[in-house]
């Protein structure tokens, strides 16, 4: 027994509260090295004669990435607590592994010595909105997405689609636009838009607010904002805005007097300024977003800028109704800013989604006082790195993201927000080589996986383009230049979601393990009556894939063509053509 | 090269802000599997020519348990953020760490391999009341400390230490009792008070409150309170008071309501109800502390009890100037509840001292928004475990203690409340057998470890006692019966720590690593100019130990009797007496 590999630390992943009652437990062990794995666990006051006396419950193997296994169990205690240890077993030796180390026998003398979940205390609960899980989202760039009101257009505007995106370039996209799309947006199936940001800014991307309390011109007005939002409440479309907090824009009028007033400036403790006066070239003296200029970082700890930003995040909410808070660069705030963000916005709407933008290991921002989600940038280079650059196998593909999810609890999984590409990466289709056949795989494992996925704008109708300004392309509106198979691709994905929740976010997820050589990502979604399986041949080759599942007695539904498959025996193969898929739904 | 022993997760233990400038990592591997580990790491944004090029670090081993060793390095990030994987070197291999998994060379394609401490937000930083560091606790039990004024007694009281305690009986100790023996505890030379409950409740331990905002009649009064304050401040002793919030006693007035009214009562909502009406004995129908049906559990998320009792935290402060506050069962209540109370209560004043009573692994409670310290519960164990029950070997005792350090941030640490007894436990002199030399051992270790320390009155004395009640006898006041040379002792330590403050916490702290049949516990302190070295010999034998560190061209003090010792040469050898200690300034 490899005991230098097993880890278990409560809280996080590894202890916490999934619904009031149930406590989930995991542990890692080395991979293949255990053959069982039990939770030893009791109440910490139930003592019987000075002995303790707990129960074991057998734990299951919930995954295995290149190095480790994960062991899983949820428990109810009677009392909402519980103190626990692990009892290891690898055939030959057994070993009881608690907070002080391991022993050969339980210890019997004390319950100091075991792990401890001292209280479920349900305001501690990590509960993200109910409606994520079912959500799709459509991400949208306002200024390239839909023209739909020429009097607001900038000065400076050019003819919708006529050149290639610049840094600088202007489009005339707006607010009015994406309302008369709704219809589009309803066609293909989504449940919300995610709109990068809209306040007023100098750029056509509009991160360098000027104004966090109005609509940019060029975009509208506050009243196209509601009725956009009427609209798309009515179509039963949330919507979800960007809020910039960690840095403003030089235009910033407070950043701005800052630049004019140095050190006489009342602003001057509204940024991270190390010397006066500013110098805004070269090596400039205040902290700012990465090298840039031209985003000030804003002294979030700073009361009035607290009060200022807080203010900002409650208006939209309160006085728009939108349903969900989009963090910009999100990671860089102070925790204790996101806490108070969390409780005021969510005063006013509970149920509003909070999604920070963390490219890295973020479990430090979801512990349930911050943030509901964040992008699943890990989920995108995964799937990137095996249907585009073609750079791991299924197996690692397998491996890696098994160590993603069980980086998170579940209910932290479920509502992850799961996108493949964003205005700030290449679009999928450029990136698969324009191999419509390899995107829509992708787009089967967006909406199919677990999470809240998101479409970047024009990636379902086939719109191709490279990083930033290239991605963020007008958006194709003439019907016989859009990619229709792919559209119909997508909206048929989105539709089987819908219908089928199973596919979404409930039932237990699980990969099928493959070999070495298996060229065929499988992955199960189960519940108590029912399993889907989706499949995808990641090969040149039409492939024979037999269903890891027994089928005898079961009805077998092929939900891609709606047709019963024809059962024999405990065996189904499918036929996968070259880079094809299949969405099995088995009860 | 063991990949499987190998943890790092950025915050909590692994990366924290020490300081404002300073970043500490640390990472763990299978112990003696590595020679070199180094930290390599960089500006997140500080792309040259789109390669990665951090520099790296030589990370120092700090310390190693039964079955892993500990790597730090301390980096000071120009723009306040890093981006950082660990070098690996087993002597015939290298691998390179990061949060994506290990590769033979550093990934230069992308930053995202790495881990990410995004930002040192100044607000995030755990920061503890500098003055704790230097403290020396002092708990008093009041009921049994001192009888300062007949006229509160309560009528049953029986004459002082005329009999065993009981659960049940009272014998007059009270505030003014405590303000008369200031000039005792002056004399012992402790810095602070840690008073177990003093607020109005039925019992004589009164954890079990019926009034939160009133002293107890039994010890006085709040003017009674205020002037012991300001003795105590006038003499440079803290004073901090223990907050029961978890539960209130059975005849706090609300539940006595909830009791009588059942689900017409107003409070009903106050605890936690599973049905009506409240049934006391057997299977009680609301949460309680334990199975204690006269302790039930407060509803802390009610915000009507949540302002309640920040209320209550907030008046003693306000009003009463304390210290501290001591959050008894701190682990039951929810952690929003703390979040709240720690900006309130600091608010008013910043540097109050917060400590949670947490017996397990505290990290959760321990990261800068919640408590500053923990009763630390695994040090009294091992101390008991090694000199007490003679359970552990010395190198074990190391190895446990260099785990439970390393479950925490240094700043965590030097804060960290250490005690070797309480009202909870048997008192020291007990679980030693009386064996006094034994006592003072460990007392010499309480009092020169990294941490907090803390005296539960009369162990300084040499008082007995068995698990409570027996450990709440009547403080002795008669010098004949108080064992003046263990009192002499604990003082002359208490002075030693105050005069060479890196005894208490300043500089780095390590263990000297023994082997498996040595006797002798040895640990240093040191700062850039001179080290600390204290040893303990735990066996019955005159031991001759060498100092491990090159003494050439040093002076060495001891520092018990004051005297320079003779060097000459490298090696020094120190020659202890059966279970004797020494304690040495090298410089």
């Amino acid at each position: 027994m490899l005991k230098e590999a097993i880890y278990h630390r409560p809280k996080d992943n590894y202890a916490y509260v999934c619904t009031t009652d149930e406590l989930h437990i995991q542990i890692r062990t080395k991979k293949d090295d255990l053959k069982k794995v039990a939770l030893l666990h009791g109440d910490p006051y139930d003592w019987d004669n000075k002995q303790w006396k707990p129960t074991t419950k057998p734990m299951k193997k919930s995954g295995s990435d290149q190095l480790f296994d994960y062991w899983f169990a949820a428990v109810t205690p009677p009392f909402k607590r519980l103190r626990y240890g692990f009892i290891l077993d690898d055939g030959s030796e057994t070993a009881c592994y608690t907070e002080k180390g391991f022993y050969p026998e339980p210890p019997v003398d004390d319950t100091a010595y075991y792990f401890a979940f001292p209280f479920m205390n349900h305001v501690d609960i990590f509960q993200a909105p109910k409606w994520v899980k079912n959500a799709v989202w459509y991400q949208i760039f306002p200024e390239r997405f839909a023209n739909g009101n020429k009097e607001n257009d900038p000065e400076n505007v050019i003819p919708w689609g006529s050149k290639e995106p610049s840094p600088v370039n202007f489009f005339g996209g707006d607010l009015e636009g994406v309302i008369q799309k709704v219809p589009y947006l309803k066609e293909l199936g989504i449940s919300g838009i995610y709109f990068t940001p809209i306040f007023k800014a100098y750029s056509n991307h509009k991160y360098d607010t000027i104004d966090y309390l109005e609509i940019d011109p060029q975009f509208g007005t506050k009243e196209t904002l509601k009725k956009l939002i009427e609209v798309c409440h009515k179509n039963s479309i949330k919507v979800m805005l960007d809020a910039v907090f960690n840095h403003s824009g030089f235009y910033f009028p407070q950043f701005q007097d800052v630049l004019e007033n140095g050190d006489n400036s009342r602003f001057k403790s509204w940024f991270h300024v190390h010397e006066f006066p500013l110098v805004t070239e070269t090596q400039q003296n205040y902290d700012t977003f990465a090298f840039t200029p031209f985003m000030p970082k804003l002294n979030t700890e700073n009361p009035e800028v607290k009060e200022y930003l807080l203010g900002v995040g409650r208006y939209w909410v309160k006085e728009f109704d939108i349903d969900g808070w989009r963090l910009d660069v999100a990671n860089e705030v102070d925790h204790a800013f996101w806490r108070e963000f969390r409780k005021e916005v969510k005063a006013i709407k509970p149920d509003l989604y909070i999604l920070g933008e963390v490219w890295h290991d973020a479990m430090p921002w979801l512990r349930g006082d911050q943030f509901d989600a964040v992008m699943n940038y890990p989920f995108m280079t995964n799937i990137l790195n095996l249907f585009s650059k073609e750079s791991i196998s299924v197996k690692e593909f397998v491996e890696y993201m098994t160590s993603v999810i069980h980086m998170y609890p579940k209910n932290v999984n479920e509502v992850a927000f799961n996108l493949v590409g964003s205005h700030d990466t290449a679009r999928i289709l450029t990136l698969c080589d324009e191999d419509i056949e390899r995107v829509k795989q992708v787009f089967t494992v967006l909406l199919t996986f677990i999470g809240s996925p998101c479409i970047y704008y024009g990636d379902e109708i086939g719109m191709t383009g490279v990083m930033d300004p290239g991605c963020r392309k007008c958006m194709i509106w003439e019907k016989e230049n859009q990619n229709r198979d792919l559209f119909i691709h997508v909206q048929k994905l989105i539709r089987l979601r819908r219908d089928y929740p199973l596919l979404a976010n409930d039932g237990e997820f699980s990969f099928v393990s493959p070999g070495s050589d298996d060229c065929c990502l499988a992955y199960l979604k189960s519940d108590s009556s029912k399993t889907a399986v989706v499949i995808l041949n990641t090969s040149n080759k039409v492939v024979d894939y037999t269903v890891p599942v027994d089928v005898s007695g079961k009805t077998v539904v092929n939900l891609w063509d709606a047709k019963v498959m024809e059962v024999s025996g405990r065996k189904l193969e499918v036929s996968l053509s070259a880079k094809g898929f299949a969405i099995l739904l088995l009860y």
